[in-house]
């Protein structure tokens, strides 16, 4: 049994979503292991994790414009701005969504569904570098 | 130190909660293990999981309202209906809930407690098969 | 490779974010491991486990505010009230956050950024005791 683990860094040029799925599945499959699980921690309070359908670009319009909706941006409703407008959305935003995802590695391949895509959620107006944590468990074949 | 993995199925009837307890509980305690660590992850972009009350009915039946409210069929307000006015609120109500839970399992029982249920949440209206991918990860005794 | 579990209880006062990241570290670090995965498990429905910013406290009011506006105490919205007023939104607000939790533990240290406490969040308005069961998964060095 060995654990690997890693920090990828993805950079963010707007609010929305950023597919990862494909660094991720690389890394957790270049581990050459049968059976696993996969861990992915994002180390952020204004950016989040998202598993959601990856064939029509308009889900993910879509999505954004909802978050938009239900978590606004609206001065008068909060009363931490420190960092802007967008600041406390971004955090009401990744509150709803999550920091950790856990996919099983079953005969060598995350066990994701045909239209699963794996985003990160970035919260924040302004371009961001964001890290995430990855861990991955495993029994060697 | 194993892994055991195993895809569920699980037929869905129409919009609302299902509870998978019995059957997630019996798989992971018939693989006569002390101590690991239950995942279980749904492979659907328009179904999730839900860890609830399983006890007073009602719960479920609020629960089912309230996201039909908090992301209501609206055609007026998404782009995407590839697969007619529930499609795109189906995702949403999947964002805001989990596609992947992880349980303890210790002295050999998931460490739920008494009131929790777990529940595969369709978010479809029609009748949908669905797969959980589950994956416990153990310590022999 | 070994596991060690525990359940930890935290003793809430009031309807609101009760910060645990020093205990839940404490325990992990003290299993004195190099690589693991901790998994926090919160054992309730109406309470649950959110990791957000621990710098500025306006930033917990404003979630605190934000999650009783979008899941509102309403007699004449839920049919479950057996527990009072409080009762459903608790269910909804759990719903809409998580029941757990996993973060990586690398080089001894779990894997949270600089700015993420770990929260559990209590939905209710009279003080309850909340037991989460704690699991790490462990490489010896």
């Amino acid at each position: 049994m060995r654990q690997a683990t890693a920090m990828i860094e993805v950079q963010t040029s707007r609010q929305g979503l950023v597919e990862v799925t494909r660094a991720i599945a690389d890394w957790a499959e270049a581990q050459r292991l049968s059976e696993g699980l996969l861990t992915i921690f994002c180390r952020h309070t204004s950016a989040s994790l998202l598993i959601q359908e990856n064939a029509a670009p308009e889900v993910r319009s879509d999505l954004e414009a909802y978050f938009a909706t239900i978590a606004p941006e609206d001065p008068h409703r909060y009363r931490h701005d420190d960092e802007g407008p967008d600041d406390m959305p971004a955090h009401l935003r990744t509150a709803l969504t999550q920091v950790q995802l856990s996919i099983p590695l079953i005969d060598g391949r995350l066990a994701l569904g045909t239209w699963q895509g794996i985003y990160l959620f970035e919260h924040r107006r302004s371009p961001h570098r964001r890290t995430l944590a990855q861990s991955i468990r495993v029994v060697e074949i």
